[in-house]
C-alpha cells in the first residue's frame, strides 16, 4: 500500500499583512507529503533540489517517514524559489518571483523501491513530468491523484488534457474548474470536467470549501471557520495530502471513504493557513488532529429525521 | 403558537442572463410568508399594497394560510416597484428603478388578531418601522428574527444599531457582516455582531451556504450545487421564512432545532432560484420538499468515528 507523492520541494517567500518570511522551506510535495505522513509512512517522495537545499530540511522530512530515495540533488544548481504577497483579503496574491531553476528540465526518476506504488499524488508541475511518472510505473497504481493550476491550462494545455485522461481524481480550485470548462456553473462544469477521463473531481473553493463529484453522486465538505487565515500558502496541497494520506491508511477509495478523507484534508488545511508556510503541519499531535476533525463533525452535522 | 411576518409586498421587475419579467409579485414579506407557509399556518402578515396591488394575488396568499387582515391597501397609492438586472455571474446585480411608493411612509399597524405573536420575522425594512412592530406588541414574542440590508447601515445606522439591539436572530449576508462589524473575517465579525444584542446571527453566504453562530457554537449549511440559478431575486427571504417557519411549527428554538430550520430554510431558497420570483415557491408538494431536503443530507453527511 505505498504511496508516491510527486511535486515541487522549493524555496518561497511569503508576505501577507501579518508579517513577512525569509527564504522558507516550500513546494506542493512538501506540503503533500508531510500532510500525509500523519496518515501514511512511509511516504516515498520524488522531487529535485538544487545544492543549497538544506541538509536539516532533508532530514526534517525523514523524521516525519518521507522517503527522499528519490529527491533529486542537484548540486551545482538553485531550488524552485517562488515569492508572493497575499493581498488584504487572503484570496488574491501578486506573484513576485518565479525562479523555475532545477524544475525547468526535471526528469522525475523512480526509483526500483518506489515501483509498488498503489496510491500516486500528482502534484502541481508540468502536465507532461506528470504523465512522465504515470508512464514509468510499471503497474498502474489502484489510484492516481492529480492537482494542477490554471497556469498549465494556459501554455500546456493539450499536455493537461492528455494527463488528465490519465487519473482517476482531479484537484482544481472553482476558478480553474470553470476555466477548464468553460462553464460557470459549478455542477456542469464536474459533468464536462469527468467528461475527460477522472472518476472523480475535487473542486476546492478555499475559504469556502471544497466539492467531490463523481458521475451520480456529490459531497461537500466546509472549510472551518478561522479567526484569521495567516498564510494560505500550501494550504490546497495539505488537503490533497490529508486526502490521499487517508486513503492509502484505509487502502480503500469508495465514495464513502472519500467522504472522510476530504474532512481529514480540510482538517490538515485548517492548521496549514494557522501560521507561515509548513510551521504548523510539521508539529501535530494525533489529538490535536482528532479534535479539529470533530469541530469538523460538530460544524455541519445535524438530525432531522425524514 | 402564532407567527408574525413584516416586510414589504410588492412589484418586481427582473432581468437575468436567462431572461426578463414584466412587473411580478415580489417583496420580503411574500417570500417569507410562502416559504414560512409550508410549515406553519397561518402566517399573519402586516404590509402595504396601493390599489394598483392584484386581489388575485392577495387571494394567491391567503390560499396559502396566510392571514391578510393586516394587510393596508392604500387604494389611491402605488405599490413599492423595484427593477433590477443580474450580471452574468448572478452574484452581482444593478438596480434600475427603485420607486419607494406606498413604502415611504409606512405605519405598521398591528391587528389585535395577531398580539398573541409568539414568533416574530421581521423582514427587510426600515429599522425605524421593523422596532415599531416590537414596540406595538403587548407582550415580547419568544423569537425575534431581524433581516436587513446594507442600504441600512448607510442611511440609518443609528435606528439599525438600536433594533439590532431589540431582536434575538440577526440574519445579514457576509458583506453586510464585514460592513457592520468592521472585520474581514466571519468569525470575528460574528463576535462583535453578537456584542450588539442578538443572541443568534446566521450570516448568508449565498452559493457558498450560511453560518449560524451563538457565543459558544457555530454550523454551517451549504447552499445546494445547482445546475444553473436562474433567479436569486427573494433567496434570502425564502431561507428566513423556511427557518422561522420550521422554529414556529416545532415551537423550539433550541440550537439544535435552528439547525434543522437552518437546513430547511437552505432547502426553500434552493427552490426559489429555480424559477422567476415566486414561481417556484407557490407551488411545492411536501414530497419535493422532502426530497430536497435529503439532498442536503446526502451532500453533507459523512461517518467518522472519532
Amino acid at each position: 500500500m505505498s504511496l508516491l507523492v510527486i511535486g515541487s520541494v522549493a524555496f518561497d517567500a511569503i508576505e501577507t499583512p501579518f508579517g513577512k518570511t525569509d527564504k522558507i522551506i516550500g513546494g506542493a510535495a512538501t506540503y503533500v507529503s508531510l500532510s500525509a505522513s500523519y496518515y501514511k509512512k512511509p511516504v516515498n517522495l520524488v522531487a529535485v533540489v538544487g545544492g543549497d537545499f538544506p541538509t536539516s530540511e532533508i532530514m526534517m522530512l525523514q523524521q516525519h517517514g518521507i522517503d527522499t530515495t528519490g529527491l533529486q540533488i542537484k548540486e551545482n544548481e538553485k531550488s524552485f524559489f517562488w515569492a508572493g504577497k497575499y493581498h488584504n483579503d487572503m484570496n488574491s496574491r501578486d506573484t513576485l518571483v518565479t525562479e523555475l531553476n532545477v524544475l525547468a528540465n526535471f526528469d522525475p526518476i523512480i526509483p526500483e523501491s518506489y515501483q509498488d506504488c498503489k496510491y500516486l499524488m500528482l502534484g502541481n508541475l508540468a502536465p507532461k513530468v506528470q504523465s512522465t511518472v504515470i508512464n514509468r510505473l510499471k503497474k498502474r497504481p489502484k489510484l492516481i491523484v492529480m492537482d494542477t493550476m490554471n497556469f498549465w491550462m494556459d501554455i500546456a494545455y493539450d499536455d493537461l488534457i492528455e494527463t488528465i485522461g490519465m487519473v482517476d481524481v482531479l484537484t482544481i480550485n472553482d476558478e480553474e474548474a470553470r476555466q477548464l470548462s468553460k462553464e460557470y456553473s459549478l455542477v456542469k462544469a464536474a459533468k464536462k470536467i469527468l467528461g475527460m477521463g477522472p472518476k472523480y473531481l475535487i473542486i476546492k473553493k478555499g475559504e469556502h470549501g471544497a466539492l467531490l463529484f463523481n458521475k451520480d453522486e456529490v459531497f461537500f465538505a466546509p472549510a472551518l471557520p478561522l479567526e484569521e487565515v495567516f498564510d494560505p500558502t500550501g494550504a490546497g496541497d495539505t488537503f490533497a495530502g490529508g486526502f490521499i494520506g487517508y486513503i492509502a491508511k484505509q487502502d480503500d477509495f469508495s465514495f464513502e471513504t472519500m467522504k472522510s478523507a476530504i474532512i481529514y484534508g480540510s482538517a490538515m488545511a485548517s492548521f496549514c493557513v494557522e501560521k507561515f508556510g509548513t510551521e504548523q503541519i510539521t508539529n501535530l499531535s494525533k489529538i490535536a488532529i482528532d479534535q479539529r476533525v470533530k469541530s469538523f463533525i460538530d460544524l455541519v452535522q445535524f438530525e432531522i429525521a425524514i
